[in-house]
C-alpha cells in the first residue's frame, strides 16, 4: 500500500539560506539515539543539562529557559501570547517579514498593536518608538534582533532604553542571531527573548528556545486571563520543564536530543569563537560578492546581520533560473527575497555548520560560473580571490601584516 | 564551557506507556538522513508523498491532510481553534484528561463550551449529546476516540449521529487510535481528525497529523474572525502544504522524514494486519493479567481501547516503586493513572513498534517478580502461560482447534 513511494534518499545539499543550516554529523548522530518516555527520570535528568546548556548560549541566569515545542514563528507567539491580555497594547518595531509576522500574531490575541516601521533594508528608529508609545500604556516593545528577510541588525541596547522611557517589556527575536551575534540576554536586560533551532544553533528545525526574566514570570502568575494558546502557554509548560515536572505535552525527544548536542557544539566552540568565525567568514563572503561587482543591500555596514547577507540581484540576469542552477549543478541552496523584496535580492546565509571558509569558496566558485554562464561579465577569479585575501588577512599571525 | 554535561547515552527503554512508543530502526535510519532546506524541489516533493500516505492511512481522500508542526496536544489546538471563532458554541464529550484538555483549549479561544460528561473509564453517552445540544447553535461535537487517560474507546458513529442531529461538525482526537484501532475518516464522516505521531504510527513525538474534509475547508475561507493561532492557522499552512507552496514556516524536517518511514511501514504491514495485531497484543496483555489476579478498570470489553489498557492497581502495592522497579530491574516504562485515577491505576500501552507478542510476555514475567518481589500473591507462571495459550489460539492455523 506505500507503492511508489520508496526509500527516502535525500540530495546532500549545502543550504547557504536563512535557514535551516546544514547539521553537524554529531548532532545527527545524538538523534539516532532511541527515545525514551518524556516521564523517564533519565530524560528529566537530561532535560536540565539542555537548559543549563541553553542559558549559557543566551548568557542569562533566567528559570524559564527551555526549548519550545515548536518551530521559531512558535516561539514568536508564545512570546507574545504570554505577555499579552486581549486588548492590551504593544509596539512592535516592523522592518521586515518577520517583525511583520510578530505584529499580525499580536494582533490576533486581539491586542492593539503600533507598528513602528521602517522600510525593508534599514533599522527602526528608537526615537520613533518612543514617539509613538508616548501617554500610552505599552506592554512591550517587540523587535528583532536579525532580520533575515532584508538581513538587517538592530541594536537591542537602544530599543531596552526606549522600552524603559514607556515601562514596557521588551521582546527580542534572536532566531537568526542567537549562536552567531553577540546577544547577552542579561546584560542587555531582555525581558523574553526567544529563537529557533535551525540557524546559528545548527540543529534541525522544530524547536524555539526561549527564556523569560522573573518580571515577566511574575507577570504570568498575576494574568487575569488566560493565555489565549493552551499550546504555548509557558507557565504549565515550565512546570513540566521545571522542578515539579507535570506532564504538560508530550515533547519531541529526538529534537532535543539534537538541542542538547547542538548546544554542546556551540559552547565547546566558546561563544565568542563563533560569533568570531560568522564575523571572518562574511567579510569574506562580502569581499568575494563585491569583487564580481554585486552590492549589497545594506549600505550601513554597521546594520548588516552576520548570518544573512542581502544581495542586489545583477540586472539582466533571471534569479530563479541563477537559483536553480546553484542546486542543481552544484548543489547549494540560497534563498531569494521575501514580501517586497521578492525578485530583488538573494538572501546568503552563513549560519553554524554552514558557516566554514570552504563553504564561502565553494560558493562564490559556484556562483561565478552561474553568472558567466547567464552572460553577465565578472572577472575571472576576483570572488575567490577576494575572499582568499579575507581569510588571509583575518588569519594572519599578529605582527605579520608586511607579508600580506 | 559544557563541561560536565558530556555525551548524550540514553539508556534503551521498552516504552508499554500510552506514548511515546518505541521506534522501528527504520525510523531512526530515515532520521538520520541529512536535511534538505523547506523550499528545496526535492522536499516539497517529498512532503506530497507524506501526504499521500496519510490520507491512506486516515483513510480519506482531503486534500487538506499533513501533518502540523507540533505534538498531539498541538493537534487538538489547531483542530479547535480552526473550527471555532469567538462567542461560537460547541459540545465536547468529556471522560478523560484529553477530552477535558479539548474542553479547555476551546474555552481560551474563547468559546461557550458545554461538557458533555462521563466518569473516566466509562463512555459519553451521544443521547446526552443531543439532549444538551438541543436548540442550540452548536459548531461541533469534540469526541477523543480512545481516552488514553483511562482506557477508554468510543464509537465514533453514534456521535456522528448525535452531531448531525444538532447540524454540527464532528472532531476526533485520534491521537491514541490512529493506525493502531479501525478508523476511517471518509467512511465514518468525520470533519476533523488529528492524531499524534508517537503512537500506534510510532514515530518519534513532534508532530500532529490532521485532515479536514471541504466542508471545513470551505468555512475556513469563509471566517469572520482570524483563527486565534498564527501558528496553527491550518489555511497558510496548507498553502504550504498544498501546490502554491508558500512559506508559512519551517517545519520540523528531520521529524518528517521520520513520519514518511513510520508511514511506509504502517502501510507495508497493512492497515488490517495492524489493527489484528494489537487486537492480539492485548488480549494476550488482558489474559496474562487476569491469571495474575490484577482487575480490569474498564468492565465492558467492548468499550476498552486495544492501544492502552488500564488495570487497576491491587491493594497492598506501593505503585510508584513497583513502577521505579521495572524501569530500573527490566528497563520497560509503564504510567501511573492521570487526574482522579493518579495511584489508581496502571496503564500499560501496546501501541506501534512497542506492540508486539515477545514485549507482552517480557512484560508479564517482569511484573511477575515485582509483585512478588512487594509480597503479592501470584500463581508462578501464570501470567505468561495465559498470554502464551491466548497467542496460540490465536495464531494457530484454522481447523486446528482441537489440537489447542
Amino acid at each position: 500500500m506505500s507503492e511508489g513511494i520508496g526509500e527516502l534518499l535525500p540530495p546532500e545539499r549545502l543550504m547557504l539560506t536563512p535557514g535551516p543550516s546544514c547539521v553537524d554529523p554529531r548532532v545527527y548522530r545524538a538523534m539516532a539515539a532511541p527515545i525514551v518516555g518524556h516521564m523517564d527520570p533519565w530524560f528529566t535528568a537530561m532535560m536540565d543539562d539542555v537548559q543549563v546548556l541553553m542559558r549559557r548560549v543566551f548568557q542569562t541566569r533566567n528559570r524559564v529557559t527551555f526549548p519550545i515545542s515548536a518551530s521559531g514563528s512558535g516561539g514568536i507567539e508564545a512570546a507574545v501570547a504570554n505577555a499579552l491580555e486581549s486588548g492590551d497594547e504593544c509596539i512592535v518595531c516592523v522592518n521586515g517579514a518577520f517583525s511583520e509576522r510578530m505584529a499580525i500574531i499580536a494582533e490576533r490575541i486581539p491586542a492593539k498593536v503600533i507598528r513602528v516601521e521602517a522600510p525593508y533594508g534599514r533599522t527602526v528608529d528608537p526615537q520613533d518608538v518612543v514617539r509613538a508609545g508616548k501617554g500610552k500604556k505599552i506592554k512591550f516593545v517587540g523587535l528583532t534582533h536579525g532580520e533575515t528577510s532584508s538581513g538587517i541588525v538592530q541594536r537591542i541596547e537602544d530599543y531596552r532604553k526606549a522600552a524603559d522611557e514607556l515601562g514596557a517589556l521588551l521582546i527580542v527575536d534572536t532566531v537568526a542571531t542567537l549562536g552567531g551575534v553577540p546577544l547577552d540576554v542579561d546584560g542587555q536586560r531582555i525581558d523574553i527573548c526567544f529563537s529557533g533551532a535551525q540557524k546559528a544553533i545548527s540543529a534541525p528545525p522544530g524547536m524555539a528556545p526561549i527564556t523569560v526574566n522573573e518580571r515577566v514570570e511574575k507577570y504570568m502568575e498575576t494574568r487575569k486571563e488566560p493565555v489565549r494558546s493552551w499550546y504555548f502557554d509557558l507557565h504549565p509548560a515550565m512546570t513540566y520543564w521545571g522542578k515539579d515536572r507535570l506532564y504538560h505535552h508530550t515533547p519531541p525527544i529526538t529534537l532535543i536530543y539534537g538541542m542538547r548536542e547542538a548546544l554542546r557544539l556551540v559552547l565547546e566552540e566558546g561563544l565568542e569563537a563563533r560569533w568570531e568565525r560568522h564575523a571572518l567568514c562574511q567579510q569574506a563572503l562580502i569581499a568575494g560578492l563585491e569583487a564580481m561587482n554585486l552590492e549589497m543591500l545594506v549600505k550601513n555596514a554597521a546594520e548588516r546581520l552576520i548570518t544573512v547577507t542581502a544581495v542586489n540581484i545583477p540586472s539582466g540576469l533571471n534569479e530563479k533560473t541563477a537559483r536553480k542552477q546553484l542546486l542543481d549543478e552544484f548543489n547549494i541552496e540560497i534563498a531569494g527575497g521575501l514580501g517586497p523584496l521578492a525578485g530583488k535580492i538573494w538572501r546568503i546565509g552563513l549560519m553554524g555548520y554552514s558557516c566554514q571558509t570552504w563553504n564561502v569558496l565553494r560558493f562564490l566558485a559556484s556562483l561565478e560560473k552561474v553568472l558567466l554562464d547567464q552572460g553577465l561579465r565578472v572577472p575571472t577569479g576576483a570572488g575567490v580571490g577576494a575572499a582568499i585575501h579575507a581569510f588571509r588577512e583575518a588569519m594572519q599571525p599578529a605582527g605579520a601584516g608586511a607579508r600580506k
